[in-house]
C-alpha cells in the first residue's frame, strides 16, 4: 500500500517543512497541496523556511503537487482518510465518530490500493464538504484541556502508527509480569555489582558486563521472586566464582 | 503513574514550545531541562520563540525547572527512560538495543511511580553516560534512509504512545474481514443513495443518510459477499418503502 499525505491550504511555511521530514522519516513521500484561498501561491508556501525545516526531505517538497480541490488531488487515492481534532466523548453528530490512528493502521495492512491521510488547515481544519468526500474519519485521542495539535505533529503520528504497522515494529510484548521493587532491583544490581568487582573478570570488561545486566533487569521487568532469586544467586556466587577462575 | 519529560541541552527555542504544546496534548505537564552547556543559560533558550510555539502551553515553559546534570534532574524518578534516534537492527553494541514506545506504552501500564523520559540534543542526542544512567532505552522505529527525527516529533510519538495507553484508547479492533473491492463499495453505494433518493424520507435528511451510510460502510470494511447481499436489500426496497411509507 503506498501512502499520500494530502494538506489541504496549509497555512505555515515551517510545517510544510517539518512534515516533510516527518513524512521521510516513516517512508513516506508523496506529498500533495490543496491551494484555492485566494493570494495563495505554491512559491509562497514553499519558501525557504520551508526547505530549512525540512532538512534531508527537501526533495519531498521539490516534488510536492499542487491542486485546486481536494477532489483533484485524490484522483488515484483508493481510501482518502480525513483527519478531525478535537473530538468529544458522546458527541452527537454521526458523522464526526472518528477512528484511532491505531485503529487505521491495524486496518491498512489488509488493504491494497493507494491511502491518503488528509489535514486540513492550522486554525480552521478541514471543512465538511472535504470531510465528507473521505471514506474515513480518523483523530489522534489527545487530552481536552488542549486536544489541537501542531499540525506536522498530527502528521508525524498518524505516519508513525502506519509506519510501524508496516515494519511488523508495533507488537506489545506480555504485560502481565508483576515487576519487583524499585529497592528490590536496587538490591539486586548492587549485589551483582559486587559479585562482578570481586570476579576475576577482566577490569576493562566490568563496567559493560554491569551496564548490561541492568538493562536486562530493566528491560524483562522482573518479579519481586524472580528478583530474590537472583539475588541469591549472585550472592552465593561471589566468593565461589573468584575461586572457580583461580 | 507520573510522566515528566527531560530535555538535556536542548539547542532550539522553537523545539521547546512545540514540545511544551504536545505535552499539553498528551496531558503531560512537569518538563525539565538540563543544561551545563558553557554560555548556555535559560533566558535564552527560554526566549518569545519558544513561547509563541507554546501557544496554549506556556504555563508548562513558565515552570520548567533547570538542572546541571541528568542526575539531579531525576531525583525523584523511578524510571528513567533514555531515547535515541537511529539504530540499526543487528546492532551489535548491545548497550543500545532499545524497546520501541509501543512496548514501553505497554509496560507502563503495570508500572507505579514517576517515568521520565530523556531526550538528547538535537544534534547530538544523548552522551553515553546519560544513558547509561536510565533503566530503559525506548527508540522510535524509523526510515533507514532518514531516520533522525525533528525532536518536538519524537517527544510527541512517544506521548502519544503513553497516552493512548493511559486512557485505553488504543485497542485494535479484529482485522480479519478480507473487504469489498472499492468497485463493489461504489456500486453498492449508488444503490444506496438512489434508494435514499426515491424514498419518502424527507429531503433536509436525505445527505445526512447518504453520508452516514458511506461512512458505515468503510468503517465496517464490509467483505464481497456483505456488499452483495446489501445492494440486494437496497435496489428490491426502493418502491417498496415507497409504497408502504404513502
Amino acid at each position: 500500500m503506498k501512502t499520500t499525505v494530502i494538506l489541504v491550504n496549509p497555512k505555515y511555511s515551517g510545517n510544510l517543512g517539518a512534515i516533510a521530514r516527518t513524512m521521510m522519516n516513516f517512508d513516506t513521500y508523496d506529498l500533495r497541496i490543496v491551494q484555492n484561498k485566494l493570494g495563495e501561491k505554491p512559491e509562497t508556501i514553499l519558501n525557504d523556511e520551508a526547505f530549512i525545516r525540512a532538512v534531508h526531505a527537501k526533495e519531498i517538497l521539490e516534488n510536492a503537487k499542487f491542486y485546486k480541490t481536494l477532489e483533484e488531488a485524490s484522483y488515484d487515492i483508493d481510501y482518502l482518510v480525513a483527519t478531525t481534532g478535537a473530538v468529544s466523548i458522546g458527541d452527537k453528530n454521526i458523522k464526526r465518530v472518528p477512528m484511532t490512528p491505531r485503529e487505521l493502521a491495524e486496518k491498512s495492512i489488509s488493504l491494497k490500493g493507494n491511502l491518503a491521510i488528509v489535514f486540513g488547515r492550522e486554525d480552521d481544519g478541514l471543512r465538511n464538504e472535504d470531510v465528507e468526500l473521505c471514506d474515513l474519519l480518523v483523530s489522534i485521542p489527545t487530552c481536552s484541556n488542549y486536544p489541537i495539535m501542531n499540525l506536522s505533529h498530527a502528521v508525524s503520528v498518524i505516519l508513525y502508527e502506519l509506519y510501524s504497522i508496516s515494519i511488523g515494529n508495533a507488537i506489545p510484548y506480555d504485560t502481565n509480569v508483576k515487576e519487583a521493587s524499585k529497592e528490590d532491583k536496587d538490591i539486586l544490581l548492587s549485589i551483582f555489582n559486587d559479585f562482578v568487582d570481586k570476579s576475576l573478570i577482566q577490569e576493562h570488561k566490568k563496567p559493560i558486563c554491569k551496564t548490561i545486566f541492568k538493562r536486562v533487569i530493566s528491560r524483562a521487568f522482573v518479579s519481586g521472586r524472580e528478583a530474590n532469586s537472583l539475588m541469591c544467586v549472585f550472592k552465593d556466587k561471589v566468593i565461589g566464582s573468584t575461586k572457580n577462575n583461580r
